[in-house]
């Protein structure tokens, strides 16, 4: 997508250098900053460090991080080790786990000495499969706009989104906003509700920023404030991402998700999420008992990042003695869901958990 | 309440100086300052600038305004000019109007002579009231705490609250925190989750700030993590305030709260509103059409304040071309509140809109 017009990937193998590049999203919206990424090692503190996020994106990450690791050694035992780091790094995406199974599947079958030209071709598949599932998720999303805005006869549709699903959450394009990008790219009137998501502010640093930069009209609104905006009719639908979504239909995003399922669902507002295969979790059936949740360091609740004349700052906004808690998802139970966009089609309800449902994502 | 062992009200009479006093909440949790309230003019600007802040804290802020107006004139239409002013300053809490209308009311049957101290005396009256209610509140919501707590054979009861209705939103007590604080005292154990409550941070700034100077465990979130932490079995109940109760049961109160109520009736734990009758409108019934939403300025939503190195700062936390809404307050339907904890006792749902419900607020 654009940053002041130039077109950007989050991720790319430089190949002169054969390292990474990425954008270090720790900076944005107030400085671009493209970090290179030397290590197998580096990788591993650039995910769970948060330098780049979304689960496509970190999927992704992660088979560049084998790459890296096929760079460092030829080792078999050594590459199953790095794996591991990567995996361990953050537990809720599944993207993370079903690129490192890919990478090490195929690997495993490869001689030595083929591992690191195998390992560069695979990783640039899984980026190049990340964005093409993108693509075809903004196609069929902007299907379901497109009918609504027959609806409203033409009248600016007005989407709620939680967090950042954007291109910059994968590799390009997005999940949840690819529809609204490609609705847009297409003269429809369009115009995006931004829940700010604490605690990271994925919302007002990375979607009110990417959305800006293609030109989106949007509001960022606190994440208190959907609710109000669904019952005085302010919101046409909603569309979120996936971390991992279970073989029944659950969900698991950023925390918050829930909260505003269940104000679409009280409203009768649809309610999709937008992910592509690499977010589908076949062994997981109850995703409230059964995806692991993330649990972050409480800095992140109690200090925040700002601007003031240019320059950055962290500072703390809590008294000093107060404890906090920071859980970095929740689970959107599948009954409150109205229907699910992939890059195979956009699914009602009904469908989930059907054969048909589950051969798709095999 | 006590700030570091000092007995403190939020609000007084200077008597030898015939001035008021409040402690500005703006600067807590990181001072505390004591501001004089010179004139009704001082005092509307304290009220929409929120120098004060809460349903009954306002009420009372208000008749002190309408004592201020008695001291700067004798002359009748004067002092309906200022009440005017006092009430236009914030639309959503119903004690605003309730109280300047129980002011006026008494004012003018009274002789220009003996306005001033009359409104002394009535102001004084208003604002013991707001502390007798508060402490009802208290007796009566404690029952209902040690209710769980037996249910529980006596393990930690862990509260969710959202915003701040302890003693900084009243005279004294609070609302929701006062049942928290009558059974803390008698050695029950309690836990308290407290609601960031963004754009103001109410939650981080004064509930916790208020919680820590009782010596009451708590525990900071964002206002993102009520959800999970219900579906998780982590809440035993949700206890939160009201800036207006319809006759129905209807509740204006924070952004957001409607989401927790949602949360609350999803996952079958108990929610509970609690108020004074000066925070009940029996002209309203339905509360969502009816009760008038405050919109305030977009800063507050995309600027913050904190601290660093001792030193406070604001600093803007969005892109600088994001715009932003922010409406004040939201409406839970009655058919999601468990019960009302006001001080003549608690209330089931199922008793609202009745005569006897009715008449005790007469």
């Amino acid at each position: 997508m654009l940053i002041k017009d130039e077109h950007f990937t989050t991720i790319w193998l430089d190949e002169s250098n054969q390292v990474i590049k990425i954008i270090d999203q720790r900076f944005l919206p107030f400085r671009l900053v493209i970090e290179t990424i030397h290590s197998s090692a580096e990788m591993c503190l650039a995910i769970s460090e948060m330098h780049l996020r979304g689960a496509g994106l970190i999927g992704v990450a992660a088979a560049w991080g084998i790459y890296l690791a096929c760079k460092e050694s030829t080792d078999w035992d050594q590459l199953q080790l790095r794996a591991e780091e990567l995996m361990n790094t953050r537990p809720t995406a599944i993207n993370l786990q079903n690129a490192v199974d890919k990478m090490l599947d195929h690997l495993q079958r490869v001689d030595a000495n083929h591992r690191l030209e195998e390992s560069q071709r695979l990783a640039q598949m899984l980026s190049q499969q990340d964005i093409d599932a993108c693509k075809s998720i903004g196609l069929h999303g902007a299907e379901i706009l497109r009918t609504l805005s027959k609806k409203k006869n033409g009248q600016t549709i007005n989407v709620l989104t939680h967090c950042n699903a954007g291109w910059l959450a994968f590799v390009d394009y997005g999940s949840a906003l690819a529809p609204v990008y490609e609705f847009f790219n297409h003269g429809y009137p369009v115009h995006v509700y931004v829940d700010e998501t604490r605690p990271r502010n994925q919302g007002a640093r990375l979607t009110a920023w990417e959305l800006a930069m293609q030109g989106v009209p949007h509001t960022l609104i606190v994440d208190n404030a959907g609710g109000h905006l669904m019952q005085k009719e302010m919101i046409d639908l909603v569309i979120v991402g996936a971390d991992r979504v279970s073989r029944k239909g659950d969900v698991a995003n950023k925390i918050g998700t829930y909260l505003k399922a269940l104000a679409a669902f009280d409203n009768k507002i649809p309610f999709y999420v937008a992910f592509p295969s690499s977010t589908f979790d076949a062994s997981i059936s109850d995703g409230l008992s059964q995806i692991p949740i993330e649990a972050r360091h409480a800095d992140e609740v109690l200090y925040m990042q700002g601007i003031k004349e240019g320059e950055e700052f962290t500072f703390r906004i809590a008294p000093e003695a107060t404890p906090a808690l920071n859980f970095g998802f929740d689970v959107t139970p599948a009954r409150l869901i109205s229907g699910y966009i992939t890059e195979f089609g956009a699914f009602d309800a009904n469908q989930i958990d059907s054969d048909e449902w589950l051969a798709m994502f095999e």
